[in-house]
């Protein structure tokens, strides 16, 4: 079989993570190794740098750069959020895009990204189908939410979750310092899975976790949540809360948006909160016990921790990225590179491919028989299936007592 | 000269840091090899440990785990906030403290903290003076704020500007990863000295610092702040401010304190401030730009990331709690160990002594011919200072991709 001759296209979106990098690398280190492969390019902010070609050479990068991707967080060419309307209502992004391969000759089109940007992937490659274009489209994972479908886990979920139990580990150090008690309130991405959330229970392994987990899998009801901690302070003097950004409660109200007027579960503070959900529980809490309260949100340190990033995540992110290309080049198209867990006692990932159609619109969430003691809680099964993924530590070079990140030159494609 | 003999006893008082367990390694460690040191014994919560009389025999530790304190966040003997009164106005807290150091025949008694703790030295070492009871007392400095008299710069400090710098140069590839602008708020601890925030200069060596930085050492001026980021974000779509936690207006308010109405500067949130600084400033500037505004708080994360310090930091700290006994048992009382930088061309810092008194109650803050640009940001004479300070990458050893935190026994000492 003779293989597709043209050039290649990559792009990332959505939010960034510690590794999506690493991905760039094994796409634009291998794409550039591939003879049928005669221009690798970068968009800059993944569709938008199409439709605006806005197109960069990635192959005037210095390969010392280049391989600095791997330990550089958030996207380097830049993010993007951006859905394309369906072919049959508007055609006007698809017209050009396909304008723009042509002019570019992209016979590959690489797209780093989450639930949305695999649906993206699928709308162009059904409407290149049918405009007779041949192009070889694969998704490849991406989301520190880890709640991608038809995928054992996501790349960036592992980093975050190492983040988050490191960072937690050594919170609960400082938290209980003084003998005068504290509840600490810990607030953690992931809108409607709480996948990272759960990673809280890792720091619990080894003695220094929360004494309570909140998922939004399950609603959150503020009474009990006020119960407990008020038990917990009275036993133990302390109390550390994990908790999800996306709890609601039955409902379907984000907690985030209550005031700290309980009665009404409404304003004083209602009509715009400002510090989040940390806050306004930190305020309940506050209120309900008297005790010394701190909300703390991790906020974008999560996802761009990569100073602090999983290697095996680092490893399986780049691994990812190369077998997107390598199938690719073999005549694979429309699919998502996924990972599944070898059927083995020691951990290891395999690469598998599913159908972008059956990635884009569906959400993975956490088992609700890993959710334990009625929803404060997560199992050992949830422990045992996310240890492997955090083992390895990956850190940039240090320079000056200070991060080296990679810095892309950015060479736009000649042809513009 | 024959050497004072009898036993020692070590506390930890203050805010946590990410090395004063270093120097808690330092003064056991060499504490432990000093014949004329009977014993070695560690108070829970410091002074309130001797009050209380909760105090471990530090000797029963295990040494692997003493050696593990260097990387071990936060004050593993417990800290305090307890301000003893003046003995002419209140003994009893003094006697106690004397009866407690007669049983355990303790002739060394070193104290681990800021300026209060160096009060809370001084103050019992006059008064044991006074009562003929001879005591050899050292003072050991630590803050993250750097704010000690004395001293070219404490331990605690060079630690928490690394993770600081570090976390500054990841969250601005992340913060400016969209097309679409975004304004990023970043709340950093120091409520009257503005080291920590200045340190957020480093990330700007590498080209990825803020574009403004606020210390309290200047007064805040809300309508300048707004005519700054509205110009910024209008000329480069993105702007990244770090603030000290501790900024006031002439007046002397502070803007935490203030609430989202700009025309009273009070109220809507003016009663009960819920995100505290940075979400105060994030909604302020929010409402004048309608930008997308995020507030991000390093929180405790800054005093107690162990995974993120500065090797030259933790040498520094533990090298303070040697050098604290082996002055004591030379002779020495009544000083705080203190550091000064050699007068060479490569970094190099010598300890020297202060003496209790004179850093009691003195706090040293940054030089305002170090504040530049009226106000937005600091010198390279700064950046000169600061830079050595976080040199060498310390992280504690992993297992199981996780930490491994000193476990201390904490044997109470026999005698109680």
């Amino acid at each position: 079989m003779s293989k597709l001759k043209g050039a290649c296209i990559f792009g990332q979106s959505g939010g960034p993570t510690s590794v999506i990098n690493a991905s760039a690398a094994g796409v634009i280190q291998e794409a550039l190794k591939q003879d049928c492969i005669t221009g690798v390019f970068g968009a800059a902010h993944g569709i938008k740098g199409i439709l605006n070609e806005v197109i960069y050479d990635m192959s005037k990068e210095d390969p010392y750069e280049l391989e600095l991707l791997k330990t550089t967080p958030s996207s380097a060419l830049g993010s993007v959020r951006y859905k394309l309307k369906k072919a049959k209502e508007d055609e006007t992004d698809y017209l050009r895009i396909l304008e723009v391969f042509k002019k570019y000759n992209i016979r590959y089109f690489f797209y780093n990204g989450g639930n949305d940007s695999m649906d993206t992937c699928n709308k162009i490659s059904k409407y290149m189908q049918k405009a007779g274009y041949e192009c070889r489209i694969m998704g490849i994972p991406k989301t520190i939410d880890n709640d991608l479908w038809g995928t054992d886990h996501c790349p960036g979920y592992g980093s975050a979750a190492k983040y988050i139990a490191t960072s937690i580990m050594e919170i609960y150090h400082d938290a209980k310092v003084y003998d005068k008690g504290m509840i600490t309130i810990l607030e953690i991405m992931g809108r409607n899975a709480g996948w990272l959330t759960a990673a809280s229970a890792l720091a619990s392994c080894k003695g220094y976790g929360p004494d309570l987990i909140y998922l939004p899998e399950m609603p959150f009801d503020i009474d009990s949540f006020i119960d407990n901690i008020s038990r917990i302070y009275s036993e133990k003097g302390n109390v550390i809360v994990a908790v999800s950004e996306g709890i609601r409660d039955k409902e379907g109200t984000y907690i985030s948006e209550y005031g700290s007027d309980l009665a009404k579960h409404k304003d004083a503070f209602g009509h715009a909160q400002l510090g989040g959900l940390a806050a306004t529980l930190a305020n309940i809490a506050k209120e309900k016990t008297k005790a010394k309260v701190r909300g703390i949100e991790f906020s974008l340190l999560q996802r761009c921790a990569a100073h602090m990033a999983s290697l095996t995540d680092v490893n399986e992110a780049y691994m990812a990225g190369q077998a997107a290309v390598q199938y690719a080049v073999q005549g694979i198209t429309d699919k998502m590179v996924a990972f599944e867990r070898a059927d083995q006692s020691d951990y290891k990932c395999n690469i598998k491919l599913v159908d972008l159609s059956d990635v884009a619109n569906t959400e993975k969430k956490v088992p609700l028989e890993w959710i334990i003691n009625n929803g404060t809680g997560v199992s050992d099964e949830f422990v045992k299936y996310a240890l492997p993924l955090i083992q390895g530590e990956s850190r940039p070079p240090f320079e000056d007592g200070l991060p080296r990140f990679a810095r892309l030159k950015k060479v736009l494609a000649f042809l513009k």
